[in-house]
């Protein structure tokens, strides 16, 4: 296999888009991870679009022919690839791969979703379409009651409680102020969202014990990377980050199949394969993009990558570890909490972040001398995962 | 790049399903191609999943989760391609491409779709969505107007007529009954669709020039193929079919936007350059698979890849040169003219025709000493089309 590098990384504030067509999206973070790369008329030979639900939320499908004439980039290859949640994740794999087979050189991934067309619960009802269409989606399971069902039996096994939780999302929340991109824009604390008189009206129920500021906002978004070898890198103007690690694991379809509901297995194979694959171990990353989609999914990964033992992963969140500046600082972006989480642009936009971090062009969120950096995007739930390591090269 | 063959081929017969659910479809097809390889209990690397838009047809994400978990899979990868009528040639492209990456050993690729789930015009409707939202969608423009519009010009430019057209038919639909997995089984002759006093009524305006029976049917359906390294595959049971040069190009998503409306680029570009890949030039395949949605399509392809001048097309058909038993056999199959055309399932459809045809296994449409095979996937209106040669190893 070819070493493939990003060369690029760009993406739009993530936020309520009504202006813009989901192709307008997609052009904006792709001529942004152009430019910052420096492309100028080089030709780009294939263009991967991560995204979920363009049909059900836009009425469109066909998005990447649409995107690669929208960007004039003809004849170059143009395919969506729709993996959930981890479409973005399964687009960067997929241009990897394409680059690593030998068989192209500049590949322009971009992972977007315009989820504010659509009014209301409808766009929770679209993203309920990924479960399983008998054995779940008819009986009314979304992804946030899957998620409630999920914490209750996590917290209960292994003693994570709602401060736990909270700590999450005024962590990631705190992040989000300091990125441009991220769509939610709001200081909290513990007690406006837990111990306040108020709490319960400024923070409620969504799906016990999960609550509002457990769950990431409903956004639109886009955001790219641009794909290359290491010796068209050479010639472009930007530090290289090499795509070390990468692998895609999957686990059954339903939460009900599993031995035991708590153990994440996609996520542990995903990693540790990744993480091999880098010739590193968990406790080699100095930044992690995790998909906390839900702050009890935050909590979870850390635990089954490795990053803490089983039942530490809530105390090591309280104690800070996992904050900028801590041990291993876990989504320095906001993450999906507050960056947002248009599902497409996700698995994408947490590679756009590693860039950023490991070039050392984070800004105020900067997390020193990151070297090795690691996302893992999360489909359906659980069901379908990818993990990457990027790694800076000197 | 590491060549790639495939092993296993399989499909499921193409008709209104109203039984099977979409990943019922998928499975079927998938075991199919998996149990005609002989796999055993060899494992698979990873799944692709070929459909345009399960989201719209179906209410479904995510179908690939769902496959590799009905076919016990875990914890292989598992991604859906999406481009358009071209979704089927994408998911082949983008498992070749792994397994020559070195990345994967055993891919398996199924394409598949649920079209007959929705009701009536509604089908037509999810299909226009791949057209341009703002050049094209909000002005009515379905596919079949857009190839009415197609065919007149080109109809005009180069001297085809309605015979021509109907001798496409005729012959698409005669092979098709020779074919077990086609949807329609029904002869047709030129007094029934054209000169006969009802012939009207048998066969009416669809959108001038073209009429029903230039059109291919509403179908379900699904198609598979077991993607493997040659090492792999002479440890299996079956003749091995190359990959032998594959390509995708792209064009404007708008026709409008065309200097020459008649000139399909696209299939220039992807034929020429899968030729060239594979060593060889067009008068040199043996049996062609064609995406002729409509019958002006496949005159036009079969110009436009090579086999005839320009202008020459509809004559070469008139004359049978396209029959099986003719100079280059086109659409053996029925085509999607009379297999249908799951859009989906169709690119997948066309090699599974090719490596039948390559191994001598087309039973009563068998093309005698089929050595070099080549389809035509064609996505939107000619935006977005893979070309693939496939070859016959001794």
């Amino acid at each position: 296999m070819r070493p493939v590098v990003i060369s690029g990384a760009g993406m739009i504030p993530f936020e309520r888009r009504d202006e813009d067509s989901l192709v307008d999206m997609l052009a904006g973070a792709g001529l942004s991870a152009m430019d910052d790369a420096g492309l100028g008329d080089r030709p780009v030979d294939a263009v991967y679009v991560g995204n979920m639900a363009s049909g059900m939320f836009n009425h469109q499908v066909s998005v990447a022919s649409a995107l690669v004439a929208r960007l004039n980039l003809m004849p170059a290859a143009a395919d969506r690839i729709e993996n959930g949640p981890a479409s973005g994740g399964s687009a960067i794999k997929n241009g990897t791969l394409a680059i690593a087979s030998g068989y192209y050189d500049v590949v322009l991934v971009v992972g977007g979703e315009k989820m504010r067309e659509v009014i209301g619960p409808k766009s929770t009802d679209i993203v309920a379409a990924m479960t399983h269409p008998q054995a779940e989606y008819i009986y009314g399971v979304t992804l946030p009651a899957m998620a409630g069902m999920f914490a209750r039996i996590y917290m209960d096994k292994y003693g994570i409680t709602r401060e736990h939780l909270a700590d999450v999302s005024i962590k990631n929340q705190s992040n989000g102020l300091l990125n441009p991109y991220a769509h939610i824009q709001m200081r909290i604390t513990k007690e406006g969202i837990l111990t306040h008189p108020q709490a319960h009206i400024n923070n409620p129920v969504v799906a016990d014990p999960l609550h509002l500021y457990d769950c990431c906002p409903v956004s639109d978004g886009a955001a790219a990377v641009l794909l290359t070898t290491p010796e068209v890198a050479k010639e472009l103007n930007k530090p290289i980050v090499k795509i070390a690690g990468f692998w895609q694991a999957t686990d059954t379809h339903t939460l009900q199949e599993r031995q035991d509901p708590t153990d994440l297995k996609a996520v542990t194979i995903a990693a540790d394969k990744a993480f091999s694959m880098a010739g590193i171990q968990a406790g080699d990353i100095d930044v992690a993009e995790l998909h906390d989609a839900f702050t009890i999914l935050e909590i979870a990964e850390s635990e089954h990558v490795g990053f803490f033992e089983k039942g530490e992963g809530g105390k090591a969140v309280a104690s800070g570890e996992t904050q900028i500046g801590g041990k291993i600082p876990i989504n320095p972006s906001g993450g999906l909490k507050s960056r947002g989480h248009p599902v497409g642009a996700t698995g994408v936009a947490q590679v756009v972040e590693l860039v950023w971090q490991l070039r050392g062009e984070a800004g105020e969120r900067q997390v020193e001398n990151a070297a090795n950096g690691f996302s893992l995007n999360f489909g359906g739930f659980g069901n379908n995962v990818l993990a990457f390591v990027l790694r800076r090269e000197a």
